[in-house]
């Protein structure tokens, strides 16, 4: 396989650390540079340099992708110097609003490179919320059973209402259960968004898992994902730099690269 | 092993028919009679004889045990009559009050015989609450989710408070998750019952389902339920019946004659 | 909606009677007449003609669509024959050869009507083995764990093999596990075909139920189905007469006709 | 609460630092010093001092509680040693013959003190062991999978043997399922030990887990334990420091400090 010359920006940080692992890991990649805040010129693990200016870099190294793992202000200007420079961006960090994205998709066309951005690099769960729109044409009936560690603050979790969201795309509203159905415990049917239930599971000992439960007549169907660990992310990452290489346009969402 | 000799009360209900089925396929039982409320001195099932007073049916036929699936008004007169008669009464109508039971234990004592009273005849329910009980002392963190038909009217359900009150007796009042967590959609971590949290899923398809799940570092643990149909209460009804023969006193509840 | 005009085949079998009642409580089908080896111009159910003669049932009927749910040999002939007569078939049984299928497929298209073959109805287990093998492009090392009452007598089932066949079309053979791995207990690995590994869990209490559990870093995905009565089938049932009535060619496969 | 002291053997193995972390964060314990083979007199992470010779340890640090998690030669002569001081140990190392065990004992009841030694501390794991042994006597017909990471070598683990054997000594052999069933894929039914049939899944991705699935009339019993770090381990280690304290005898195995 021909080799893919990579930039990952934000090396240090808990994602950039997995993503110079798998970069070294993975045969066909190859670590030209990363991008940082600090230590410009340094070398980075002895192995490769590091910049402090994105335009610099792209430059002097001429990279098929950038790893992008830092901030969504950051994320943002580097993605659009990467494609002005020729080079295609795989970014992780969320907050790009329909806007940013527009006009980095044009940029994209412009100079006939792809691009990829996801807010989920878990290729478990964006199958997970996939198989789960797909199983809701079938399945109007459904609940989300979301676990997670005991430290977490919000609930539901985000993947909980993004998977509510793509089932509602395709089933809409529809009130569930029995019409007349009582809390004799006020919360027991757990969340309600747009007649879809979430329940919120928090336990020391859980990572974080979720199962999307769907009944019809005589019969259940469940999808579940479980992440251990950080890992998890990597082989969405790795996808992306493949597939980042073969398309010409910008993709939001790794389950819009998913056959 | 012995014969043991059996009146069923109620035998036309849907508990009954499943008890007269036990009997029948149960080679140490033998139907002795039937208690009805209709069809005096008629033959149940080509079988046996049918009687509508209980006393009468208790002299003429002499039975060990009564298994007695009728209402509770109607299952506390048979079952004293049943223990003033000798015979040792197995219960499995709910509604006994405290006072009811004492009165009932005093009679069991005096006549030297057993008596079981049990709300729940499922032997997986009762052993899934009795070991969630004592995990609870090593697993203080635990919740509850118990998934049902959507044709049920109350959530959440008898037997998920229950275990939550059988974990309550062994690890009292206890705030669990994050202490400044926060619902985005109201309702999403679940009902609360003394900082026990219970999550009640209702989709058609299921029938009666219970899981708990305890966390702890690093690990977790989880005793599920699945109740599919009627059958599940039978073999509880049958280690009931065995053990009403040997014991001289009356027991409430199945878990307490489960070791 | 428009009404579809029904004819059911083998209207007094388990599956037959759950096909008439949901003909029955469907608003927009109707019911024709029934196709039965006997009775012939007996009412059934008080409520259509019974037809022997599959010919004249259609010719005096003149039904939209044919449910048949008898067996191999006379769904073969009444699925022709109903083409013939410009009759759309959903045919429940096996058996179907390649040769016989190329034969009806030709029939459908010379008369420009759809007709659908389904070796299994049960959508739940149809979307499962679909997702299984979409994931399996993305989670190459997966295990099935498929789950039956204890009165079965092949392991594994033809869902778990099925199911296995589909992946294998993806992702080929592939050694999974330790290369050295060792079964202390032989067996304890499961079932290996093609390398990927099978395991048949029988026990009484269970009815029809299969997880197929993919690995990758970090993650795990597994998709579960549970059916626990015949009425699981008759939503693919429904799904087949309104499909049928929209196609002009043969389907074979549940799997194909879900988006 | 009254403060423990505490000499830990193998500090700087993967288990004793955990357990140094364990009584580092545990208000009632202190650290009295550390037991290794190297760094004679050094100090330990800035805290206490490290002893290579375990007699000196003992005599001028007078700890109440050794525990032990070296190897299972070195765990041995620290045992006796322990208890020929005095000091009561917690040993988490296996291969204690019933010999070395009796000697053991003996020496603990001359002493009038406490000792553990539990072959494994996860809580979650040993209390899934003793409820499949209850649940066996209720439910003769029971099916264990476990499911590993695929670096494993050995397939069933060693959980999975040790569960089948606790159940076996409650329900003896029995053989499962159809009389007359066939593998049409070999080892689909898994490996069989004394009639319990054990499934080992293998993949990347997974951990520790385990399930024991009961099954009778109408109903399953599923007692299932996830392991996702050694962090599991050491609420058993503190439960075993805090319990020894108040025995005065040899306890082996965790199984028997649950109640």
């Amino acid at each position: 396989m021909e080799q893919i010359k990579i930039v990952i920006a934000g090396p240090r940080g808990r994602m950039g650390q997995e993503a110079v692992k798998l970069v070294n890991e993975t045969e066909h990649f190859t670590l030209s540079a990363v991008l940082d805040k600090i230590n410009d010129g340094e070398w980075f693990q002895d192995q490769v340099r590091t910049y402090t200016n994105p335009e610099q870099c792209f430059a002097e190294t001429s990279p098929d992708v950038l790893i992008d793992l830092t901030t969504p202000e950051v994320g943002k200007i580097h993605t659009k110097l990467a494609l002005e420079h020729g080079v295609r961006p795989v970014v992780g960090t969320t907050g790009f609003q329909e806007e940013d994205l527009q006009e980095l998709r044009k940029l994209a066309e412009e100079k006939g490179i792809g691009a990829i951005i996801a807010p989920n690099f878990a290729i478990g769960a964006v199958l997970m919320m996939k198989f789960a729109k797909m199983a809701a044409r079938y399945f109007p009936d459904v609940e989300i059973i979301e676990m997670h560690h005991d430290k977490k603050l919000d609930a539901p979790s985000g993947t909980g209402i993004k998977t509510a969201e793509m089932i509602y795309e395709v089933r809409g509203n529809k009130k569930q259960g029995h019409p007349e159905e009582k809390e004799t415990i006020k919360g027991a049917r757990g969340g309600e968004w747009n007649g879809i239930h979430i329940h919120s599971v928090r336990l020391p000992g859980l990572v974080a898992h979720q199962e999307v439960l769907f009944g019809g007549d005589g019969q259940t169907l469940k999808i579940r994902h479980d992440s251990y660990n950080r890992a998890s992310f990597m082989s969405g990452v790795k996808l992306s730099v493949e597939t980042v290489m073969k398309i010409d346009t910008l993709v939001y969402g790794l389950e819009n690269i998913i056959e």
